[in-house]
């Protein structure tokens, strides 16, 4: 059977030549960064190189990037880590409404610590305006956290025009850039903000690696008390072989960046043309042209996501309903239902983000494959039944 | 030249059998553990193994098992989240005086949020006077946290003793086994702890993983917010290569335990006795029988432990002045203080950590090269030239 992974929003591979580079480092050079001695010197050096790349991946110095074990930490660390250094000065946060669970989440973690949160909302196509931003900023404001790209719905936001606001008000402004680091452009310095999350297995390396960005002078708590590591940031032994598969990833995705971005749009392209003309009562969530390169996403009137993966994945199609952090909690994604979708339709919400091994073969098995999926679906869907019933009745 | 690595307590090479059973999770099985189509399936798969294994190791049920980034995020995610989940009872941490950084230093976060410390004392060998920890226990004791061995001299406490108290007070007992969970037995039940720490760089599986192990019952705070995976405990995608390779290394530290046990204790005992025969002013540090099967400490007077190192590495020889979590703050180490060492004296202190591929001429080449280093740094040193003097003059 054709096999078709169109769930890169998950999890990307590993480049081959990632995980060359990665090989030493599970192998020979084994040395704890911090000892003072050839084996520890040699894993020294090979951090303070992978540091370099990340950094030159988004514009900004090595000595301010903070290595992590992913996404997840990195935004941990942002949301309480720029909250509480700040807590003197107040202790009020603002985020979007369709953050990613580990900065709201984080946010919540804040309020149980006597923080309040102001969640500021999108418009229909998950945008946020900058001047709700600026209208939620309080006197007490600590931090605002808004990412950069949303994974379920890949609209892009405004951060310059957000940055504007935060840098004249003198409030950290951190973004969550996961799902845009390494497959657009994202430059710290371009976007003028304080803090930003990226993570190795969005752009083709390793899991269990990724970094937050810090810009100097800006006070952060660390979120792992321990060793002087990460100069104090953030304890713990460094992942050598992860960083380093991490700094390759990004300087080879520095590298191809346009040459993929000009690779995945159009394949993404037809996907958001060709679903809706060839399946009725399907709609594209996010914005149609401001959204990620890679990223189709839709929602199916009268059908439950989750059994369309299912048989989708039974023609070899993996895709996704939504966040893979909470694919297994089956509830409509607070990214659908802030963009103002129905509980009813959020619930048929599918998934598609392309990657570097996807042609245009792969689309068209998915444009065969999914019609009858989803006929099948409706035609035990007691939903569909009444809006067949309703609709011919109103005839 | 010869190469002798005696840094293992930095951090172990990986065995070839732990990279060999990564190896697909960088290729092939790329999928998030969280994903509901094959690729997601292989991938969590692989983690219900490495958990079943882990849990192995230390005797333990596997859905008791939080996959962390290590050994310090273990560490912190049990003395804050132990301690957190539990302050409506109270907001009092008892932890002993030679805790590793990521316990001490999650202790003084504790404290700004408004907790007491009790630091409880060690002996001259550095062991824990289970009397001392009883007496420190108050009505609004939260948690209890003391490691299973130190890391740095090597003296493994009465934990036993220990949670036969904190059990009978209903308080719950945190320990850091990071030195010890592959190393020598550890069976949480037999320990009678609530929660336990291990890392994978201790015993020959990779750098980024580790695991929390907290009781059935026992509630615990995220440190990591975000999405649902590990229980809900620690959000973040999984480090499949990461947990697939400390699965395997758990597995066959259990195997192999009583032989790497046999090997390692005669090699270390071997330092132990020769080398204060063979170079005056000499102390080993820890308890001379009860300590870790592959660690030989000492305090070397009249030398700095730093310029030893870089000595000893021009010979080819890899070890450690203490913690490598700390290893360039060039401090005398908090551990050493505790069990009573001047600072002159601690600030001689030369670490050697054995592991699987050193043999007994390894040991024969540090006891040639050792002497006449020592020897040379104390011709430089002031201190050594007035303690000559005083000692010919007092004749």
């Amino acid at each position: 059977m054709k096999k078709v992974y169109l769930d890169n929003a998950a999890s990307t591979p590993i480049l081959p030549e990632v995980k060359e580079a990665m090989l030493p480092f599970l192998g020979e050079v084994f040395g704890n960064p911090q000892s003072l001695h050839d084996w520890g010197d040699q894993a020294r050096m090979a951090v303070d190189e992978a540091r370099e790349k990340v950094a030159g991946l988004i514009g900004a110095e090595a000595e301010d990037i903070i290595f992590t074990s992913g996404g997840t930490e990195s935004n941990n660390l942002a949301v309480k880590g720029l909250a509480l250094a700040r807590q003197g000065q107040g202790k009020h946060v603002v985020v979007s409404a369709i953050e990613h669970f580990s900065v709201l989440h984080s946010a919540r973690t804040l309020e149980k610590w006597g923080f309040e949160i102001t969640e500021v909302p999108v418009d229909k196509n998950g945008a946020v305006n900058p001047e709700d931003v600026k209208k939620s900023i309080r006197k007490d404001t600590a931090l605002v956290s808004i990412m950069h790209a949303n994974g379920e719905i890949g609209t892009i936001q405004p951060i310059k025009e957000i940055a504007a606001i935060t840098k004249e008000l003198k409030i950290p402004f951190h973004t969550d850039a996961v799902a845009t680091a390494g497959t657009i452009p994202v430059n710290v310095n371009d976007l003028g903000v304080d803090a930003l999350s990226l993570a190795g297995s969005q752009f083709y390396g390793p899991k269990g690696a990724g970094a937050l960005w810090v810009r100097k002078g800006v006070r952060i708590m660390p979120l792992l008390d321990g060793g002087i590591q990460e100069g104090g940031r953030r304890g713990g032994t460094e992942n050598v072989p992860g960083i380093v598969g991490l700094g390759k990833a990004a300087e080879i995705a520095r590298e191809q960046m346009s040459k993929r971005i000009s690779t995945l749009t159009p394949l993404r392209d037809m996907l958001l043309k060709e679903l809706p003309s060839r399946i009725p009562h399907i709609v594209v969530t996010g914005h149609l042209h401001n959204r990620l390169p890679g990223l189709a996403s839709f929602c199916v009137e009268f059908i439950e996501g989750e059994a369309m993966l299912m048989l989708l994945n039974s023609k070899g199609i993996a895709v996704s309903s939504g966040s893979a952090c909470t694919s297994k909690a089956l509830k409509a994604s607070h990214v659908l239902l802030a963009i103002r979708l129905s509980h009813e339709i959020a619930q048929g919400s599918v998934l598609f983000t392309l990657g570097l091994d996807n042609t245009k073969e792969d689309i068209e098995y998915v444009l065969e494959m999914m019609p009858p999926i989803v006929e099948r679906l409706r035609q035990m869907s007691p939903l569909y039944a009444k809006y067949v019933k309703t609709s011919q009745g109103g005839k």
